[in-house]
């Protein structure tokens, strides 16, 4: 008399008119031979969707409207390339649950690397991106064409007023972005409303010297409930941007950040934590986890560690990085590639060439070994790229 | 006359008084000879912590108690292995910069990979763990020694109706908790609320049939701002407990659910988009990424795709996971590994063997395929382990 849980299946699937048809797409490259990478395929569809048996799927609206479907299926020089296309209802609107989809459950398998993701602009509606991008914060800063100029407040282990008079000196040398290092938030010898307060402050009576438009960005990556908190002591202190690192808070508290309005601030997106996606066979792309998906959350700027210093990340890789940036993405503006870690005045040339205008050079210990001054060294980082 | 930033970084450091003296210790697998490795170790007590050229670093604090220790570096059988000792102070008594320090920037150096955390009971306190725990867990679903049994409610595309019918069925066969696939959140075709009031509904009404104390674990990873309304909304329409997947949200909002007075929930903790950290040469142990942080973090269960299934995972790896969830820990409460992914009746012996009483197990696709008749799968699932 009871029907069976596979009648309940087959009778309670949700109505087609929930189903518009619409699809994001995300490339995957696939280990194993043609065989295995095809199997591989397969499985996503059902691991990111259903993540049920298919043979027991029935017939109706899941296999129609929810499964993912293999768009293109092809061999490349780096083995099997999978386009997979995902209803947009999946995602539910929300950046957690599209991360879910596009990775979630796939990150626990080998062989699956995510190069690409392709969102149709009702997906990308849910997801405004930047406030500022490339245009809005070259405006802010009166910097029109050139590449911009940042640095970092360092090391941990100096007080508050030890880091202003460093942020001072940068800000007279002509620096366009100071930021808090990624490791500074709230440590005793340097607590994060002393340390924001000194630093804005230092900052701006610097630019009523020069009269140039520096900006502090102060590093809010915070426990999950003092985030909003911390934005808005920092905006009313001055600061002139946010920074956090989505690997530590999840990407939704960038995008939340982002995009609220009582904060407003340019947000500057921070790689730590992250580094592991991109290790290893199984992972997601320089292009996206550096580029498309910081964009995707509202970061106006994305750090990463550039090619040829103390990181490991080669040219073709930043190269990815700053496509994922700056390509056309629908309405959602184009960010900065800001590449650091080991940026040297003598390298700076050779990132001239690569990376053209619209990019913010980081350079942090570089800027102390020059000379003794700093402030100077700041003008000569500054000359070199004028 | 204007002194220079280097005697700035002298004359600013933090005075002793700031240090505890206590520190963390974590230990990081190196790779390359002894040569490479040891200056992977020395990188890491920089990179970790001041991020600073170490030869124009001054004397004093900052060397003293803010750089990284090399405790003990010694080769094993798969290279050399590092143990690294930060001042607790570095963690600022925050989940998000204590995962900073020990893999924040080094997450995107390839080579390391970070084994094992070995934290004091002064940072312990600061991170309170499980609220329930493994003890805790047993006693709400009085259940004293045998393992627990979980399932999903699936497949994506159901209806509220039709996964609260499964619900139903699944508790009346003696399912201990009953959670939401990790891939529900709030789609068109099952609105977080609808979900969620329906299948609480089922559970409690098949719980006064069988006189069982079945409990509904609901999903809610999702947007940080909508959290904790999602948490309590759950627990209004009396869910037993939640799920997250802090690879999504970040572990800090586990952290802060785990904690929160008002939900007093136990929290299961969901490993989606987490594999990566465990996918390659450079990366976080399986007992660190699936046992120990989650733990720290107040989940009550975590959950990992078990060996033998349909995922990579070894033997030796859930030996780690269950591990980082059992072995003593300060005051922090051990909690459950809840193997999944791929199990079926066949394979439950097996792992009888391995696991032991302090586990729970999660069957989804397989209880469905056992005979039509779901809530006798469940029963049959149920006399396999007693």
């Amino acid at each position: 008399m009871n029907p069976t849980h596979l009648e309940t299946l087959r009778a309670f699937q949700a109505a087609d008119s929930f189903a518009s048809g619409e699809r994001f797409a995300v490339e995957y490259l696939l280990e194993g031979d043609e065989k295995e990478a095809l199997a591989r395929a397969k499985d996503i569809c059902i691991e990111q969707t259903v993540e049920f048996p298919e043979d027991l799927l029935p017939d109706g609206f899941i296999r129609a409207h929810v499964l993912g479907k293999i768009e293109n299926f092809k061999k490349t020089e780096n083995g099997y390339e999978a386009r997979i296309a995902f209803p947009i209802e999946t995602a539910a609107g929300e950046l957690t649950q599209l991360l879910n989809v596009i990775f979630g459950n796939i990150s626990l398998k080998p062989g699956i690397f995510l190069r690409r993701l392709d969102l149709p602009s009702s997906i990308q509606n849910m997801f405004p991106g930047p406030r500022y991008g490339i245009n809005g914060l070259r405006k802010l800063l009166d910097a029109p064409a050139c590449p911009l100029l940042a640095t970092a407040l360092k090391p941990m282990g100096l007080t508050p007023r030890g880091l202003a008079d460093l942020a001072y000196r940068f800000a007279l040398g002509g620096i366009d972005i100071i930021k808090d290092d990624h490791g500074l938030t709230d440590q005793p010898y340097a607590p994060f409303e002393e340390r924001v307060t000194l630093c804005a402050e230092a900052v701006q009576r610097a630019n009523r010297e020069t009269g140039l438009r520096c900006i502090y960005a102060a590093n809010i990556t915070c426990p999950d409930g003092l985030l909003m908190e911390r934005a808005s002591f920092a905006k009313d202190r001055g600061a002139g941007a946010v920074m956090i690192a989505p690997g530590l808070t999840g990407f939704d508290a960038m995008k939340r950040l982002a995009g609220d309005e009582g904060i407003g601030l340019p947000v500057i997106c921070h790689p730590a934590f992250l580094g592991s996606f991109v290790m290893g066979g199984n992972g997601i792309s320089h292009h996206v986890i550096f580029g498309t998906l910081p964009r995707l959350s509202g970061a106006d700027a994305s750090i990463y560690p550039n090619f040829g210093g103390r990181f490991s990340f080669s040219r073709d890789e930043c190269h990815g990085i700053v496509s994922g940036c700056l390509e056309p993405m629908g309405d959602i503006a184009s960010i900065f590639p800001a590449p650091g870690g080991g940026m040297t005045m003598e390298n700076i040339r050779e990132n001239r060439d690569f990376y053209g205008p619209d990019v913010i050079y980081l350079m942090g210990g570089g800027l102390f070994r020059e000379s003794d001054d700093l402030t100077a060294n700041c003008r000569r980082f500054r000359e070199f790229l004028s």
